[in-house]
C-alpha cells in the first residue's frame, strides 16, 4: 500500500467533521475556528509498540489508548476536547488491517468524546507508533493547572488506583491471567477511560490539578512542586477497586501499584474544603467516585501514611517514559520500576 | 538521565514564551490564546532516523528540519506560525549531548519564525524520531487550500527545485562530496528555509497552493485533483539553482530531480493572470523569486513538455514517504523514487 491509501485505512471511521473544523484532513494543514471567547489547550503524547503495547493487545485497544492517553491530559486542564491530530510511523511489512484495526479504535474513542481527527501524517520507523496531539478549550479562568494548591486543600482521586499497573504486573505472570478479576484490570491498561466529563464538571472547584499518568506519589509531587507545597496522603483511604483488593491481597508491597505503579489515568486534584461539597456534586453528575486521600501541607514533598501515622515507604518512586511497560520484568514485585 | 532531565536538555534553548502562550511547557497541556478574529491551522509531521536523517545530519541540522518541516505546512496555507509541540521518541544509549544539540537546532529554527515552543513529551522507541506539530493563525477567508485554481492560472514556483533531491543523491556517490556546489545542494536537503514570509506576503493572490514536499508534479498533482483541473508545465522554466545547472549537465534524467525529486519545500501557487503582477510584489517584498513554470487547464493530470512542445515523461513520479531517504539505492540514477 502506498502513503495515501494507508492514510485512507487508518482515517476511515474517524470523524472528520466538527466543531469549527473549516478545512480537515487532506490539506497541508486543518483550518480551525477556535470557539468564541475561549482559551485553547494543547497537548501531545505518544504510544510506541514495545514500550507502551504489543501484540498482546487488540489494535482497536491500539488506537483507543493513542488519543485517550491525550484526552486524559486535556481533561486534567478541565477543558473539553475539540480536535486531534494524528502521525503514525508504520514498519516495514506491517499488516493493513491492523492499521486499520487500530484507525478504528482511534476513531471509537474520538467518537465517545466528540473530538474530530482533522490532520495526520504517516512516516516509515522500525517501531509502530502512533503521536497524538489534542486541543481543546476551556473558558478563561477556568483551567486546571498543577500550580494552586495551598495548605489545608483536601487532596481527591477520582475512580480506583492502581488497577493497570497491577493489570499489567499480573498479565505478565503464567497462570494468572485465568484468575477472577485479572481482565478487568488488564482492560483498564489497555483502554483507559479519560476522565473528560469529570474534568469540565469540577471545573472551579480545586485550586490545582492533573491527571496520574506516572503514578499517584509522582504525579501528585508534581502538583506540589508547582505549587510550593508538600501532601500527605492516607494509605488506608486509597480507592481500590474490588479486583484490585482481591488480588492483591497478601502481595508484599500490596499497595505500591496503587501508590506508584502509573498508567492510573485518573485525575488528582487539590480543593478548598469549602468547595468540597460542590466537588462532590460535580463527580455525582459525571457519574465517577471522588475520594479524599490527603491533605495538602506546608513544606516540600508527599508523605504516605498508614492508619496508625507510621510513615510508609514504596518500593518505587513512580514510573519513568524512558522504561518500557508492556511487560514488567519477571520475578520483580508489582510496584517496581518497570511497571 | 531521566525523562524530566532529557525533556530540559532538550528544550532548553527553545523560546517558551510567545505571543498568546497563558501556560507554556510543563503542565499537562499548555495553554494559548488564539489571536482574536483570526483561524487557526493545525499540521503534524514527522523525521526519523534511517528514514529522514541519518549521522551525517549535523544534530542541528535535525532539530531545524523537524521544525521547518511543519512551518513549510503553515507558510503554504499563507498562515503564521505561532505555536509549536514536538513528541520525542529516543532510543536507548542516545547520547544526551546529541539530543540537546537537536534540541538547539529546533529552537533556532523556532526562534527564525517566531515559533513558541509551548510543549512535548519524550518516550523511548528504537528509532530517534522527533514529530512536531505546528499551529499558527490566518485571517479569515485569506486561508489558502489546494483547491480553487481555475484553468487560464498561471503556476509559479518559488525558488529553486531539485536541489535537495539532487545533493540527496550526490552525497551519497563516492568522490561527489568535494565537487562544487555539492555542499550547497545537500544543505538545502538538511536544512531546508520554509517559505513563511513569502505565504503571508501572497496571501489573497493565489487561487490555491500547497508546499512542494514530494516532488513538483506530485504536489502539483494533488493540487489539481482538489481543485478540479488539469495543468501543463514547461520543462525549460523549471528555476534551477547555478549548483544544479552544473551538477545535473550531463546526466541522464537531469531535469527530474526538479520535476519529481522532493523535499524542496518550496511553494507551488496557482495564480490568475490579474493578479499575477500583486504576486510578483510580495514575492519582491519576501525576497523569494517566484517563477511562472505553467498554466492550469481543464481536464485532468498534470503534462510537462519542452521547449517544442513534446511531453516529457519523468521516470519517476514523486516522492513516497513510506520510502527511507536518507540515501538513494546505489547506482540509481537520480529522480528514481528512493530520493
Amino acid at each position: 500500500v502506498t502513503e495515501f491509501e494507508l492514510i485512507d485505512l487508518f482515517t476511515s471511521g474517524a470523524t472528520r467533521r466538527g466543531e469549527g473544523v473549516l478545512v480537515g484532513r487532506g490539506d497541508d494543514a486543518a483550518v480551525l475556528r477556535a470557539p468564541r471567547g475561549l482559551e485553547l489547550v494543547a497537548t501531545v503524547d505518544a504510544v510506541v509498540e514495545g514500550v507502551h503495547f504489543d501484540r498482546r493487545f487488540a489494535p482497536d485497544d491500539v488506537g483507543w489508548k493513542a488519543l485517550a492517553v491525550n484526552l486524559s491530559d486535556v481533561a486534567a486542564m478541565a477543558a473539553r476536547p475539540l480536535w486531534a491530530l494524528c502521525a503514525l510511523a508504520v514498519p516495514p511489512g506491517e499488516d493493513p488491517r491492523r492499521l486499520a484495526a487500530i484507525g478504528a479504535g482511534l476513531a471509537r474513542c474520538a467518537r465517545a468524546h466528540r473530538t474530530a481527527l482533522v490532520g495526520g501524517n504517516v512516516t516509515r520507523a522500525r517501531d509502530l507508533s502512533l503521536t497524538v496531539t489534542v486541543l481543546g478549550a476551556v473558558r478563561p479562568g477556568r483551567v486546571l493547572t498543577r500550580a494552586g494548591a495551598r495548605p489545608g486543600d483536601l487532596v481527591l482521586v477520582s475512580g480506583t488506583l492502581g488497577d493497570a499497573a497491577l493489570g499489567l504486573h499480573l498479565a505478565g505472570r503464567r497462570g494468572a491471567a485465568s484468575r477472577d478479576g485479572v481482565a478487568a484490570l488488564v482492560r483498564r491498561q489497555r483502554r483507559p477511560e479519560p476522565r473528560v466529563a469529570l474534568g469540565l464538571a469540577l471545573s472551579g472547584s480545586p485550586s490545582a490539578g492533573l491527571d496520574i499518568s506516572d503514578g499517584l506519589l509522582q504525579d501528585l509531587g508534581h502538583l506540589c512542586a508547582a505549587s510550593g507545597t508538600g501532601a500527605v496522603v492516607h494509605l488506608e483511604r486509597l480507592p481500590l477497586s474490588a479486583a484490585y483488593r482481591r488480588l492483591a491481597r497478601g502481595a508484599p508491597d500490596g499497595l505500591d501499584p496503587a501508590l506508584a505503579g502509573g498508567e492510573d489515568y485518573e485525575l488528582v486534584v487539590a480543593v478548598p474544603p469549602a468547595r468540597l461539597a460542590r466537588a462532590r456534586r460535580a463527580a455525582a453528575v459525571a457519574g465517577v467516585p471522588l475520594t479524599v486521600v490527603g491533605e495538602i501541607t506546608p513544606g516540600r514533598g508527599v508523605r504516605v501514611v498508614d492508619a496508625r501515622g507510621v510513615r510508609h515507604r514504596p518500593r518505587s518512586l513512580g514510573h519513568d517514559h524512558l522504561r518500557p511497560r508492556t511487560s514488567p520484568a519477571p520475578g520483580l514485585d508489582f510496584g517496581k520500576a518497570t511497571t
